[in-house]
């Protein structure tokens, strides 16, 4: 028999009764019923029940051992007795009549319970992550983490990608972020950096013509810390693809996700044709480039219905600049004064002058609109924004006023309190889009110029007339990102392959050919020489297992997360390093003079 | 049609003939053959002969293209006449008669040929790596480089094991070679570390409970440049068990390491099953822990055939000291004085004072050992060498003598000389083998003291009885290597996880249990809390690929590698940091003075 096992903790079945098993596993508790000590047995794969007779030579030892302790038992597989069959079990049928107990590692008391899982504080989670990573829940969330990225992986083999690793100690690239540095100690006073995202490299990939690659790739930003996101370290699921327009890739990557989605989901619905909508009309719609498409409120523009209406506080500010627009937020099923009131409420909380809104009730036979709104702007206005918005009795609308620009985020958030609070949101679904069309630019108020908006590696739409004849404000990008329950999962871009293209997308953001050659050398002298039009996109993994396993914090789906503090707790790391170490690197630490 | 291609250069057959087609890729060629125009059209699949006849509309853009160009080709499939047809091209039967070319990218003049790979300096091909990764033998090792690892993931999966990611950003761990630090910006004054190999992290994984992990797993040592070692990074297929011995590890991953080799091997025999070689005896048999098995060599001690003999060199050594012996290297087909001659030139152009040898020739009927060794020993001595090692007419045998464990470097080095200068090593194979049993201790002698053989945290045979009763130079490690054709491809061992026996081991080494929880505070104390016996190895995977494809230098196998300066050519790593950075990271650059 082998030294430590015959079976693991989840094998043992009826079929095997009558049978002398040999298992090994942790204790994950003992209960004693009339003498008779019950061992639950964990491993990896499940849990087998152990009973030891006050009679078997295994006794004496079953009742020394604690939780945790690492034991070996032999015994003999015998039926449950049908009133204690537990259907829950994989090996609820059995139960393993310990005759002999190895303790072959025991624990010191528990600084963190296993079993039961009680909330503990994080420190001690993360300190003792290895007794943290036992207990049920986060173990199954790795276990399902790692699953879904060998899903990935699998999925974009079988459709003829080809995984390449980056590498990991490159060059500083100023692409957001700020970098995490190396030290160099054969070049003084020189640096790597850690890659953000291994974006050039996977250019410089297509450019070399290996035309469809992937990669869990690990990617670093030496960020403040931030609740969304671990300090440190994250995975994408990166692509690029050659020879392709941006249909090509969403036609590709479409599938995949979806199909990940699926494969995870516990049965829960997932979208089958993803819709693409264009940034614009995301704003507009949802007040948000990140809607959450379970939520079915849909805001539109009721500008004219308040132009020269009585409600002088809109009318006005129509009049006055041709930005303005009202825009509605419908609410179903919220029409009534004590909702729309702590919408109002919600809203001032917000820091917001108010929430204007119009609810529908029936006075007698009559369909009315209720609220201060309604009254100023009379019965037929009412009526006439009742039928655009497909409201009824029994329903509300809210208002904004003023330049789209300032108050879109604000209406978005207005949309979803009042889906969330209204109930309309329904959260058993995995809602996905495509949100298309992005902008290229974007103005940067503190520095009073234009900035690009997102990736400087896109292409333009319009291409070289559109950077010398348009506004670049107007000039929208190959650029997408896919959208899940109201959070960006992925994002990708057709690039701008063509180096005088380059150039000129730079020249806006007030950087010179010479600027581009010093950041983006390697890849702006790629472009040189015969490069392919390409595109891709990289997807969030921890976002998509946060998603799929329900978890609200990272470090309930991360193995070894370092603490908000970027620390981790269990390695000692960061620490000091040795005066030696310093001098190999001819660095001196100087610590920053403290401020009074 | 789609607005880059139809098909990949690799995919159009005899059955297309008739067909409309568009292929996009690179200008691998262009020939003018009377007039008409031949570009062969490269992509990542294949290459397709595209035809410009002066009459096409195609013809003045065909004239125009040059090498590495990108185009799209609008064309019609024709088949080539039977003298024409390439065998060796899957679309060697037909050929695409262009109407219709369109310029993706130009490329200026090319820094690095890509058609016909000439040799070219190594700093430009680092520097151009995206045009020196077109040509085809690097482009064929990359994408072979990828299929071995994808075999590898698929394999790891099929038998049960998990891939984890371990962290990157971690504790500096003093495990053998320099760590790369990367200074912490929030903790001012401290320091990441990139992890020389997850050793530590997946013992806190079986620790953990995850029970069977591999990972292709980045690494990292800052060393000095060596010939065998890229600088930087390297991957490791990594792996841990829990609730094994050595015999589960070796029985689990022979099979796996034999697939990979068999699938990659383009048809070359691969060892069927290991031989399991004590370390003692492979240095014995070989004089190295890497023998490479496909030199049938085999030494054997003769020191009784010199004991009290006439050829008073050895016979006073070895009446002198107890420790001294005699090597034999048997020669088959190496009996000429000529040959002998060589190898004894050869070992004094070493360093070495010369090397004895016999070799044996009919002299008429008799068979004769000829050679100054042979006269001085007689012929009843010179027989029995040669009837214990097996030789016959023809043959030879070379003598080294001393102390093994000083001499049996050199010794080996003779074998693997003698093997390959009488083409004894059949190069179109690979012979794997297990060697175990490694030393657990060594002596350090610059610092007089026992240190680690190899791992620390490695289990000794023995257990705490023979820490605490054996001559620590005697004690052995569950420990083994698996080494192909003269390398090391791999290496493991059977953990300690037992916190007494950890801290004792390092005692004998002289740390304290509180050097050891300092060092390894992480995996000292989740030893305290429930640890399974477990074990595991890590195969070097640049190794492995650079057997498989033929390769001599890592480059030739590597994505993006660096220089041997430890630079990126390509992105232009290390560079100089910003004050602003320095600040940030409390940091100032200190050059080390000069020395006259």
């Amino acid at each position: 028999m082998h030294r430590y096992r015959s079976h693991t903790c989840a094998a043992l079945r009826k079929s095997d009764v009558g049978q002398t098993a040999r298992l090994s596993g942790w204790v994950h508790r003992v209960r004693d019923h009339g003498g008779v000590l019950f061992i639950d047995l964990r491993d990896h794969y499940g849990i087998t029940q152990v009973v030891a007779d006050p009679d078997s030579p295994a006794f004496k030892i079953a009742e020394a051992v604690r939780g945790e302790w690492v034991i070996r038992i032999d015994g003999l597989v015998k039926a449950r007795t049908e009133d204690t069959v537990n259907k829950h079990m994989a090996t609820g049928e059995i139960e393993l009549y310990a005759h002999e107990i190895e303790v072959l590692s025991a624990a010191k008391e528990l600084p963190l319970p296993v079993f039961g899982e009680p909330d503990y504080p994080e420190d001690v989670r993360l300190k003792y992550r290895f007794l943290d990573l036992r207990r049920e829940t986060l173990h199954r969330n790795i276990v399902k983490r790692t699953q879904i990225i060998a899903a990935m992986r699998r999925e974009m083999n079988n459709i003829g990608f080809t995984e390449y690793s980056t590498p990991i100690l490159t060059a500083s690239s100023p692409e957001g972020a700020r970098d995490f540095l190396v030290p160099s100690r054969i070049h003084e006073g020189m640096f790597y950096a850690l890659p953000q995202a291994p974006q050039q490299y996977k250019q410089l990939l297509m450019v070399a013509g290996f035309d469809r690659y992937f990669q869990i790739a690990p990617c670093f930003r030496d960020e403040d810390p931030r609740a969304d996101r671990l300090p440190g370290e994250f995975y994408q699921l990166d692509l690029e693809m050659s020879f392709v327009e941006q249909e090509d890739v969403w036609n590709t990557m479409e599938p995949v996700i979806r199909g990940i989605f699926e494969e995870f989901a516990d049965g829960k619905p997932v979208t089958q044709k993803f819709r693409r909508i264009a940034y614009d009309d995301a704003i507009r719609t949802y007040g948000t480039d990140k809607p959450d498409l379970r939520n079915p409120i849909e805001m539109q523009a009721v500008t004219d219905h308040f132009r020269d209406s009585g409600f002088k506080v809109f009318a006005n500010m129509i009049a006055s600049n041709p930005k303005v627009e009202v825009w509605a937020i419908p609410a179903k099923t919220g029409g009534s004064r004590a909702f729309c009131d702590r919408m109002n409420a919600w809203a001032q909380s917000t820091g917001q002058p108010g929430l204007g809104y119009i609810f529908w009730r029936k006075e007698g036979d009559k369909l009315e609109g209720a609220g201060p709104l309604a009254k100023n702007i009379g019965e037929e206005r009412t009526d006439a924004i009742r039928t655009q918005l497909g409201l009824d009795e029994g329903d509300a609308c809210f208002f904004v006023a003023g330049d789209p620009a300032k108050f879109y985020k604000f209406a978005g958030e207005a949309r979803t309190k009042a889906g969330e609070e209204l109930n309309l949101v329904d959260r058993d679904r995995f809602e996905l889009c495509w949100i298309v069309d992005f902008p290229f630019y974007e103005w940067n108020e503190d520095e009073k110029r234009v900035d690009f908006a997102h990736n400087p590696f896109s292409m333009p739409q319009g291409g070289l007339e559109a950077l010398e004849k348009q506004d670049p404000l107007t000039i929208k990008a190959y650029q997408y990102d896919m959208v899940c329950n109201g959070f960006e999962i992925a994002s990708g871009s057709i690039r701008n392959q063509s180096p005088e293209l380059m150039v000129k997308a730079f020249e806006k953001v007030g950087l010179s050919q010479a600027d581009v050659e010093e950041r983006f050398g390697g890849l702006y002298r790629a472009f040189q020489y015969g490069a392919p039009p390409h595109g891709g996109m990289a997807a969030g993994i921890d976002r998509v297992v946060m998603l799929l396993v329900g978890a609200k914090n990272l470090r309930e789906i991360s193995l070894f997360p370092m603490n908000q503090q970027a620390q981790d707790l269990l390695m000692g790391a960061p620490s000091p390093a040795t005066p030696a170490q310093l001098r190999e690197l001819a660095l001196r630490v100087m610590p920053t003079p403290k401020k009074d």
